[in-house]
């Protein structure tokens, strides 16, 4: 008998600019990753958002990201570690307001779009967010990439990692994400999809691009919601996961 | 044996921008209004303040404005009541998260630039901060104008007002600060000012500008840092306090 | 044979954000509303939509507005003379530098959203405006709310007005816009949309929501673009002022 | 006789924060740098800083940057090329529009901080800012580090380029700037100043860091006026050069 957690984007509108479809997505997931104003999310939509993940009891995370609204948190910046440290520490200590306001609460972290990326590897960047949920929360949990060296270095200054897979990327034979920049990076297939994270949860394997198949070890999935085919591959691997047996739930 | 609190603007340099003297200020009050990124104050430069702050043992108050940046927060604005109430508490969460990772607290919530003029009479906009601090926590006390109608909304919803008194304004024969925009608003004058406050402090009474002692009953008196002549007068206000055996101390 | 403009407001979407659809806005109109980055629309996105106006030969306007993008330029701000004035100037500098690259320019100025309904009738703001234009270039026009005291204002100190009608909205007997907080303040009915602006172009007068006939000079009428509703009404108002014999171009 | 120009960032005030002394600067320089609004510089302060300039009838350049307040444009950031293109056509834009209000204009182009760096060997951005310029007006010259492969770019596209010595900085043996993070990088006395940029206009030639003497080309050399130590160096190195008999102009 398994479980696993299914996470997404939520909270990403702006103001006068809508995105996602947050209602749709949380009748899917069992954690949303809220964002927290830096790349998306003004403090009413996020409280919106917050109060509906509140309502059907899906966990919430702290979205952090790079300052960076009108490229969305995915340019990298070269943000030095004692600033980066307390923009994350803002971050979380904003999105824990509003979400006490609602009488829910912030349980993990996952940072967005280029920070993700970059302290999956960069260490001096890596160490600068480590440090913050440290400061601001020891016991938040922190969404790393799979197989990245951003969990080892989690672990070792004492943070809980979860380790996450990506339902709809090409895995390299390394282990690693496809880069989007080469042609299927990207998967569509909705039943492809969901056989591919079956076979994740139930076996601890992923076929990569060459064929091969790869050992992952994975406590979340991320799935989109940012566009209808997105929201219906995601449901299509839900109900797939339940069908086989396996029980969505938060990490938490 | 009276006591009173001193508090002051903090933290409101900007990035490579600096404004005011944090480190002098911090010498002379017992509460530092921490401004908390919307119109002043970035994440890196709060937190230096907020160790400063409790290094010296100074209590921390949340410096909540309107999303106003390059107006210092000082312009009206005509924000909705939901827009507004997440506003604030977005501000308040983002200050506890960081006073949370330097080891200290928020006790206090105080209203910045033309928010702090526009909710001391204004009952729309009063009611969305009210709100605010109701939903984040009712234990966060409230720094209004003395004399304002705030007062009386603030403590009918349930929330712990602080009358504040304003060292450096004249006062009208009605109790409120006489407009910036007429001479004689803003008094310069380090002993008249420290006079002023004592007898403010002993005898709940101040002199208006056409000479008529009015009752004002203040809980904390704001002083100002952003110049040497400001600490100047602050700290020869803090002198005559204490000589005449004035306690300074938070209200908290 | 009467002619009229069509105008519309384009290039609001903002980074990863989308809104309207331009494409489909810029085959009906004559005149181009773009956004200037203060409301709305990056540069990037600016630029594409100039490239699609100035491909279809549709005349462009920079639609300027306070420095807001969070409230969309929707919340009135008190901003202070100087300040409006160097903030419009940059606006349309700004877009006239982004509109040269593609090899086009910015023909007339149309304030947005808070700005647009506040300078229609405050003397302060709007002579802010009025300067913002004669400094920068005098030959822009300004589209102005019919009726509105601006025009006056603006003629007299030599600009060219564009008196502006709205499609969908409702007019008190006085001639003014009925307030959106009321009901039947918008139209939703095509066919009657159509008629009114067919009678206002004909004869000059328009229906009050009392049923009085009311004075209207127009020269230009705006449409909206935001949604799939809008862009169908807007069109079927251009086909029925085509079927009329009625031409429509840019008021330049 | 020889001519030189020296050149200074201005208007890098920011709304209620100012930074600089742009007073005294302009006694000095003949080429002012004009922050555009994305790193540093609000339209107001901007417009001021114009009138000044005009009036000392001191050269303006564009000073453009990357869209990052917060970090006063001082972090790298990965802009894709469109949208840093975009993003400079906009600046220049901005303050081509405020310099036509007080009756003067833009002639050259300066990239700012991180901008200014990176393309100075990145080819990918460089090509994104040699766009920029060659789309609103190929007739403004760009600013480039002296010696940098930013000039072979920016001469075979088309343009003019100035190459840029720094007054107060040290040079390796191969004639880049040695590194701010190594000891020695940064010069502070104002005669060894004065006579190794006496001798580069004179002879082009300057000393680097290890004693051998390099060849380096300049037309402009940049002074500093963030404080009061940096106005007089720059004060003393203007002097120097006069008495020298060495002209100082702008080289537009």
């Amino acid at each position: 008998m398994r479980a696993i957690d299914l996470n997404s984007d939520l909270g990403e509108s702006f103001g006068a600019w809508s995105m996602g479809d947050d209602a749709a997505v949380l009748e899917i997931v069992s954690s949303a990753n809220v964002a927290c104003g830096f790349h998306a999310g003004d403090p009413a939509g996020i409280l919106r958002t917050l109060e509906a993940a509140a309502a059907r009891g899906v966990a919430i995370g702290a979205h952090v990201a790079y300052p960076d609204l009108v490229g969305f948190g995915r340019r990298n910046m070269d943000v030095p570690s004692d600033q980066l440290t307390a923009d994350v520490i803002y971050q979380i200590g904003a999105l824990q307001g509003l979400a006490r306001s609602v009488g829910t609460r912030v349980s993990y972290v996952k940072p967005h779009g280029a920070l993700y990326n970059t302290i999956a590897g960069d260490q001096r960047q890596a160490a600068a967010v480590i440090q913050a949920l440290l400061r601001i929360d020891p016991q938040l949990k922190l969404v790393c990439l799979a197989n990245s060296p951003l969990i080892g270095w989690a672990t070792e200054a004492g943070l809980s990692c979860v380790a996450e897979a990506f339902a709809d990327r090409a895995y390299t034979a390394e282990g690693t994400l496809v880069s989007r920049s080469k042609p299927g990076a990207v998967l569509h297939d909705p039943e492809l999809i969901a056989q591919r994270m079956l076979r994740l949860v139930r076996d601890g394997v992923i076929e990569a691009e060459n064929g091969s198949l790869i050992n992952l070890q994975a406590d979340s999935i991320c799935v989109h919601g940012d566009n209808q085919d997105a929201v219906a591959i995601a449901r299509n691997l839900k109900n797939c996961l339940l069908e086989a047996g396996i029980t969505i739930r938060a990490f938490t």
